[in-house]
């Protein structure tokens, strides 16, 4: 059996494992997904080498967290398909009596296997990761950008340093405040639970001299 | 009144707030980055111009948003007092009676109002804000690892091109799911406040008629 024909098949089963648990792949870039690898084609030997090009650790973590990776995951998917595009040579319009059919590079429409059906099919997926990235991870891509803004502040500027300084007195109280106020929910969420017992043991107690 | 007068006023109203709020700010802290204001004094109208160094905005977002936003605020401040503390001059080893002293570079000790001292007040600083993060923050710190490596992917690898299709599937699918999850959860914490009503009702005509 070919490699491309082994990894056809694991994909198949992984994505059947996966919609028994209820996920909402739809068919269609299931198998636009799986024409594509036919092309963009690896050995099984260095597709499982132990080296995935995402880590799955921080999706053990809290929900918002997860929530916040996988925006990220979505937006690297998006340059990379991007530049993925760019690489294919650029179609030439497709006519049929004179006129230029406008879906020329749309994966459902194209099926003649040719290069420009590749570009097609990499056109459809972004689309379909940017239609989830801007429906549902809005939020995470704002945070995303805060955190981007952050990388690019003129560290050589005198106002910079000065503006930092003044601000660092706020922001280091916040930080403390808000990993403190964490610790001490976490502390008073434990002493609620030993003390409740004890209180609903009182009440009985007064309930029966009463 | 001068400018750094002015600005050291401010602050200290600014920081005598923050304690009635029961934060954490060391008293040598501020007292410190008092003293570096004045080495890095810029004017009112610079200070105050409505462009702060750090947004305040993801900061009115969920604890874990603000935490992790602050957890790249306590990093970049790393960074950049590294920077600044790099921009000062070497200090001279300082001696006494042919010994030197160990804590020449220490804030608390150095309060000659020299050149050095300043690095010194840098380094002290420094050491404040790497404990905070060290000590509340390294989860965030770990993400924030995971975030940077998702900007280092080598988009013009086949293997990497590959394995991304290849892992397309169920991240996307991870991202479906876990947004859908979070609407599913927000719907049925609604509908049991609605329903939790009408089920006491039913409870108790059921009581009734028993």
């Amino acid at each position: 059996m070919s490699t491309t024909a082994r990894a056809v098949i694991c994909l198949t089963l992984c994505l059947a494992a996966c919609q028994v648990r209820g996920f909402y792949v739809p068919q269609e870039m299931n198998r636009t997904i799986q024409k594509l690898l036919r092309h963009y084609e690896i050995s099984d030997e260095m597709r499982f080498n132990g080296n995935p090009v995402f880590s799955r650790t921080p999706l053990s973590g809290k929900i918002e967290t997860k929530k916040l990776f996988l925006g990220a995951v979505l937006e690297t998917y998006e340059k990379l398909l991007e530049h993925m595009i760019k690489q294919r040579p650029t179609p030439s319009p497709q006519t049929t009596g004179g006129k230029v059919l406008p879906n020329a590079n749309n994966a459902i429409g194209a099926e003649t296997g040719s290069k420009e059906d590749v570009r097609g099919k990499l056109n459809y997926i972004l689309n379909k990761v940017q239609d989830l990235r801007r429906m549902r991870y809005q939020q995470q891509h704002e945070l995303l950008k805060s955190l981007q803004t952050l990388k690019h502040i003129k560290m050589d500027s005198l106002e910079v340093q000065s503006k930092a300084l003044w601000e660092l007195s706020w922001l280091y109280e916040e930080a403390s405040d808000l990993s403190t106020n964490a610790i001490e929910q976490r502390r008073r969420r434990r002493q609620a639970r030993k003390t409740r017992p004890r209180l609903t043991g009182r009440k009985q107690t007064n309930n029966k001299t009463g």
